[in-house]
């Protein structure tokens, strides 16, 4: 408690000010280390800079004009709430419009609306994993997983995969030196961000017989499904036989038609007893927001060319970005398979010493370019950083200027290790 | 771990199924004690009977057409991210527009939009509180903050209110009696739910002063504030002079504009400790629901007569309400002074059985009317078991058929009490 005396404006009396101090939990919360580096680029913006943001997933690619028409075409009189699991309308038409057609089978009572995939990753942790309790995850992972991991007083316990080969699921054993009694689930990201990785259906099953053999829950970070580049389909952990009851599936719909703010996602397992707890929480919430609801409900009529049509749009936009990024001197970076993100390894001493150098030294013609420093997707200390997450969202012609830069950038930076 | 083997359909193989164990957290997680009684409507609704819910806060009344026109005039290509904070235009426009005009004077870095009300109540209990710590709440309250508490490991701990005197907040003693070492924050509902207690300025005065004595965050939930009957202007805690660093501000636009559905609230307080760890939880879920931004940016221009005939409409309403359930025999509520519930005492020995019986049993010309219970309204065991919460968001003519309906329900039911 700190307390201080003050008089008003008017001295007609004396106010005793005071302080309460917030709780541990909020004192030692990490902040996001992606947003770290955006004052440096609104410092650059201010000065006139233009910023080529290789750092954010957020793609200029058009929603479907179905989904943007129910949001315009929307015609109650008021917002009232919906169902705590969404409405009806919204999770049949997933199970049988969208989950059926993509081979995974589902009754509606094995779906919950969520406040997109966040909502998704933090109930599944929480329904899991007891305080304390250790989950598995492939590094480099997704940074938020740590965060919600710290919310839920769980540790990470990051298995660390290879740049060098596409970051794929490292041999059994490396699970199996990793599990000890309080490991209580394994967390994946397929496609991954932000490695970009696409596992096949052999590891998923590899991936299954360890949680059967330890019985843990196997968290499918699914989000990025539609995201695929390879023509091998994607295998969800869904359909991995006789794991019903460990798998909880994570899953976006406002990240797979582009409408990532529309805040959107979905809880899936065959599980009862996850399914009983996903809906406490989600009464506790009242209800997932149902504008995007309503701008979902339209996605659902999105013809396979919308997907088609994005897809090639992103194999043209990677296929830029990974060749650009390897002809630099030093850099490399593997062919990434699916989302929208690549891990590139940088010749230089640290990553986000570089990118906040980027943002306050170097400009060409007024113009810089924003990488994500990668050290904060790995959990190892001392791993990834050499790393930066480059997402490809950006027009080719954004990104060609984008990379011209990062390679002059790279010269001039006195960091730099070659 | 429980192992089941079974032979696939085509008897190929065998599969061996495993099942994880859901968290404590999850078993233990309290059910919704608002929602229990909803499949005995569901299914009277499909035995054709019509259900008069005087059980749900959902207004009908109609948003403000600014609102609703700036969803239809929804012009992006696509929705993407807002800042973690919430757009700019709307923190401003909140800042400038609302809260200037209504005498609470914050800058933009003093609020951040939430996810509704609901995620603002939990981020300020866990942002004040430890696990462990003790919270005093004024009984009966709002039964979801038994879920945020329990989800955060926190202990409510109940200060008893008087439905004789209209719920109003009871002598500084009964506070005093309640502190104990563990407690750490005062959480208010003003005006409240369910009892719709506006409570005075000497009232809110007085409980900052508790606050300050013992150093306590006083946590404010006032998303019910445009929803006063009083002559007396609402007294926001925002306003006592002194205690602004203890002060946290829990509130709704979504609820405020009858846009319940669209999720959009805010956390708002002076303390630069709480809005930095607020930023931090916000930073986790990315942002909030974009097209609920843009629809409460549209709220901003709400003319004032908008709230009088809204509190016009409320106010018949509510006079018609309390009226009828005072001329019922054996029936008592006091005039609720905001919001819009009443807590109702009625001649039965327990209201959830009741409720219950009303749905399962009673018809008149194949309608029913439903109740809440109001016992998990209160902490206290066995208290409030006589009690209701009964909302007025019917139009006249449907309560006058409910209350009817009520009325012959209590002279039929097996358990009442005279």
């Amino acid at each position: 408690m700190y307390l201080c005396a003050s008089i008003n404006e008017k001295a007609e009396f004396i106010i005793f000010r005071t302080m309460a101090n917030i709780s541990e939990k909020a004192k030692q919360m990490p902040a996001s280390a992606i947003r770290k580096l955006v004052p440096y680029a609104d410092a650059a913006k201010k000065q006139g800079v233009k910023v080529y943001h290789l750092n954010l997933g957020q793609p200029d690619i058009k929603s479907p004009s179905c989904a943007l028409d129910a949001i315009r075409n929307y015609s109650q009189e008021n917002v009232s709430y919906s169902h705590s699991a969404g409405l009806m309308e919204l999770r049949k038409g997933l199970v049988e419009k969208y989950y059926k057609k993509i081979g995974i089978d589902i009754t509606v009572d094995e779906l919950i609306v969520t406040i997109a995939g966040s909502e998704s990753v933090n109930l599944a942790l929480e329904i899991a994993c007891n305080p304390g309790d250790e989950v598995i995850v492939l590094e480099p992972f997704y940074t938020n997983y740590n965060t919600f991991a710290f919310m839920n007083g769980l540790t990470l316990k990051a298995i660390p995969t290879d740049i060098r080969n596409g970051f794929q699921i490292p041999p059994i054993e490396e699970f199996e030196k990793a599990i000890t009694d309080k490991t209580k689930a394994i967390l994946v990201c397929n496609p991954g961000n932000p490695t970009g990785t696409q596992y096949s259906k052999e590891s998923m099953l590899a991936l299954g017989e360890i949680a059967r053999k330890h019985d843990l829950f196997l968290l499918s970070d699914e989000v990025y499904r539609e995201f695929c580049y390879t023509d091998e389909p994607h295998f969800s952990a869904m359909n991995i036989p006789g794991l019903e009851q460990n798998v909880i599936l994570i899953d976006s719909v406002s990240k797979r038609y582009n409408l990532c703010g529309a805040r959107i996602g979905c809880i899936v397992s065959h599980n009862k007893d996850v399914m009983t707890a996903a809906m406490k929480f989600a009464q506790a919430r009242l209800c997932p927001p149902v504008i995007g609801q309503i701008a979902a409900i339209g996605s659902l009529d999105t013809p396979d060319e919308y997907f088609e049509a994005v897809r090639e749009e992103y194999i043209k936009r990677r296929d830029f970005m990974i060749e650009g990024l390897n002809r630099i001197e030093g850099v490399f970076t593997p062919l990434p398979m699916g989302a929208f993100y690549t891990i590139a390894e940088l010749p230089v001493d640290d990553t986000e010493s570089f990118a906040k150098w980027m943002l306050e030294h170097f400009r060409i013609n007024d113009e810089t370019t924003m990488v994500t420093p990668a050290a904060s997707f790995y959990k190892t200390p001392g791993k990834g950083l050499n790393h930066a997450r480059i997402a490809y969202v950006l027009e080719v012609d954004e990104m060609k200027k984008a990379l011209h830069i990062l390679e002059e950038g790279l010269k001039a930076y006195p960091g730099k290790t070659i």
